[in-house]
C-alpha cells in the first residue's frame, strides 16, 4: 500500500542568514511544471479602466504626487508615487514608548506609507515592460528611498510589491509600496545579528560569501549578469524563491549606482518574465532588503532583492514552528528557470 | 478629498513574548462584522464520502493506526491517528549536520508526521461537535504528544490544525496533524530566550503574568472558565487572533490534567463555535505551544493554544519586515466575541 512505503527521506536545510530551518520534503516532491498557477483567464484585463484610481486622468482620486517621472517630451507621467490613501503609518507623533501596566508597550504609528504606480497602462505588468520602463521604476524606488531614509523619525525603509490576490493585493494596476518605519523590527535585527557575528568571526560579509559559494557550486544559479547574481537559495522557504544580489559590496539601496540600476532593470525583468511564462503568471511578493539606517558604513550587510512566488499556503506548522516545508528543491527549480528559452 | 484627510493615527504595539511589533492600522479599521468570510455554500458537505480516505470503511487507504479510540460498547472508532502518507519527516537517519562548503548546512529529515482524524463524520467539524467528542480529540493529542516526545531523536512536538484552503488544507474531513522535529527551531528558541530573560529578571513566568495583566485590564478577554483564560492578545497579528491559556502553571502539554482537558474541550468548542457563527466559518489554524524537550522543569514557559483565523493575507511588508498590519483592535474583536449569544 502506497502509504506504507518508505520513500526517499526528506532533508532539513538551514538558512545561514537567519539560522532558521526548512524541510525539503522530497516525499511530496513535484516537478517544476506542477507549480503552474491555475489563474483563470476569465476576463482579459483592459489597458485602461476609468474606475481605476491609478489610471491616467484619475490623479485627483489619489493624494498629490511625491514623485512623478514624465515621458520625455510629453506631460504624461510614466511613474508616479503618492501617499497611500489608507496609510499604515503617518508622519507626526512621538517615538516614545507608552506602557500599559508592566507588560504592554505601544507607540504612535508614525512613519510614511506610499504607493508607487509603475506605469500608466493598467495591464502592463513589470514582466511585460521593456528594460527602460523597469529602469524608471527602479530609479523611482531609489529616489524615494533616499528621501524617506533621511526623515528624522525613520529607521528603516522597506520597498515591496504584492502581485496578485494571494500575495495581498486586490488592485490590478501595477504598483509597489514603500513603508518607512520608526523602528528596526526584531526580524531585521536578527538577520543583522547573524551577519554581524559572521563578520566579527571572518571580517567578511556573509552575503558576499554566499554569492561566492553559489557561484562555485553553480547548481542554484538562475541567471548571471555583469553586476548581479540571481539564484534560488539553498534553504528556499518556498518553491522558486529567488534572490537577486549585487556583485559589488554595498549595504544600502540608497547607494546603488546608475549602472547597477541599468543592469538590474534587465535582470529583474527577465527574472519576472521567466516566472510569468514558466508558472503562468503566479502571484508573488518581492522586497528590497537594505541595511537599517545608521549601519550603512559597516561591512556586514549586502542589499538585495528577494522574490517569493506564492505557490504554497503557510499553515499551522509554519506558524507554530517557524520551519517552512518546501516541496521543490532549489537545484531543480533553478535548473528549470536557467534552461528556459524566452522571446 | 478623502485621501488627503489625516485620520486617527495608527498605533504600533509590541508582542512582549516575541518582541516583534504589530501595526494596528485604525486608518483601515473595519468593524468585526466586516471580517465575515464569504465562503460560498455551493454544495453542502456530506456526512460520508466514499472517496474520502478518512471516512469509516476506508481505513485501508491510510497507514495503520498509531492511536484509535473506540466508541463505548462498539467496534467503531471515534478518533484515529496514523502516519501521514506524505510525511514531511520520517524516523531513521542521523541528526548529524552535513556541510556543503562553509555555508550550507543540512541534515536528514528525521522525525515523525501524523494525521489525527477528529471523528468519523465527514462534515462534523470541531465547532459542531459536543464537549465529549472534543474531549476525545484533546485526549488523543495528549497521548500522541506523550509518546512522541519520548522518542530519542525528537526535541519538539507540534500539534496543529489547518481548517480551510487558505489555512493550508484541501481535505475537508476534520483532522489535525502532529509533527515531531529533531531540532528546536530558532523561532521557538527566540520565544524561550525572551521568556527566560523575563524569568531571570523577575523569577516569574511571563505568560502567567500576561494572564494576570489581561485579567486586570479585562478588555481583551473573550471567555473565562475555571481553568482557562481566552483572550485576544494586546499585539494580535491578525484580526480575532485568540490565545487560550491555562490558569495553572505548567510548561508542557504532556502534563495537562484530565480536569483541564475536560474544561478545555468546552472552552475550545465554544471559542471555535463563536468564530464559526460570528465570522461565517472562517479558515483558521491553531497550534498547541509547549516547551522544548528537556526544559519541562524550568519555570519560564506556559503551554497554551493559539488560534489564528486567516482573515488577511500576509504580504510583502510582513515578509520583509516581520511587522504585521492588523486592521482590527483586539479590544473590539474580544468585545464582539464576548457579547455573542450562542445556543
Amino acid at each position: 500500500m502506497e502509504g506504507d512505503c518508505v520513500r526517499a527521506m526528506s532533508e532539513i536545510r538551514q538558512d545561514v542568514t537567519t539560522e532558521e530551518w526548512v524541510i525539503m520534503a522530497r516525499e511530496r516532491a513535484k516537478r517544476p511544471h506542477d507549480f503552474e498557477s491555475n489563474r483563470e483567464d476569465s476576463l482579459p484585463v483592459p489597458a485602461f479602466l476609468s474606475s481605476c484610481p491609478f489610471c491616467p486622468g484619475n490623479e485627483a482620486k489619489t493624494p498629490g504626487a511625491t514623485l512623478s517621472y514624465l515621458n520625455t517630451g510629453t506631460s504624461k507621467w510614466q511613474v508616479r508615487s503618492f501617499v497611500n490613501r489608507y496609510p499604515a503609518l503617518t508622519p507626526g507623533g512621538s517615538r516614545e514608548r507608552r506602557k500599559e501596566g508592566d507588560l504592554f508597550t505601544s507607540m504612535d504609528g508614525i512613519g510614511t506609507h506610499e504607493v508607487l504606480v509603475e506605469g500608466p497602462v493598467h495591464n502592463r505588468i513589470l514582466a511585460m515592460m521593456d528594460d527602460g520602463e523597469v529602469e524608471k521604476v527602479l530609479r523611482a524606488y531609489r529616489e524615494r528611498y533616499r528621501e524617506l531614509i533621511e526623515l528624522s523619525f525613520v529607521q528603516m525603509v522597506l520597498i515591496f510589491k504584492n502581485h496578485g490576490q494571494s500575495a495581498g493585493t486586490s488592485l490590478e494596476h501595477p504598483h509597489s509600496q514603500i513603508i518607512a518605519t520608526p523602528l528596526v523590527p526584531r526580524h531585521i535585527r536578527m538577520r543583522c545579528d547573524v551577519a554581524i557575528r559572521y563578520y566579527d568571526h571572518t571580517c567578511r560579509c556573509l552575503y558576499s560569501d554566499i554569492i561566492a559559494s553559489e557561484k562555485s557550486q553553480g547548481t542554484r544559479i538562475a541567471m548571471e549578469t555583469d553586476k548581479f547574481l540571481v539564484f534560488h537559495p539553498f534553504a528556499s522557504r518556498s518553491p522558486f524563491e529567488t534572490w537577486i544580489m549585487p556583485r559589488r559590496y554595498e549595504s544600502s539601496f540608497a547607494n546603488v549606482t546608475d549602472e547597477e540600476l541599468d543592469d538590474l532593470s534587465h535582470t529583474l525583468r527577465i527574472t519576472l518574465l521567466k516566472l510569468y511564462k514558466g508558472l503562468n503568471d503566479p502571484d508573488y511578493n518581492y522586497i528590497i532588503s537594505s541595511v537599517p539606517k545608521g549601519d550603512e558604513h559597516n561591512g556586514y550587510y549586502l542589499w538585495h532583492m528577494r522574490i517569493i512566488p506564492r505557490l504554497a499556503e503557510v499553515a499551522g506548522f509554519e506558524i507554530g514552528s517557524g520551519i517552512h516545508i518546501n516541496t521543490a528543491l532549489p537545484e531543480e527549480t533553478a535548473s528549470f528557470i536557467r534552461g528556459m528559452e524566452i522571446e
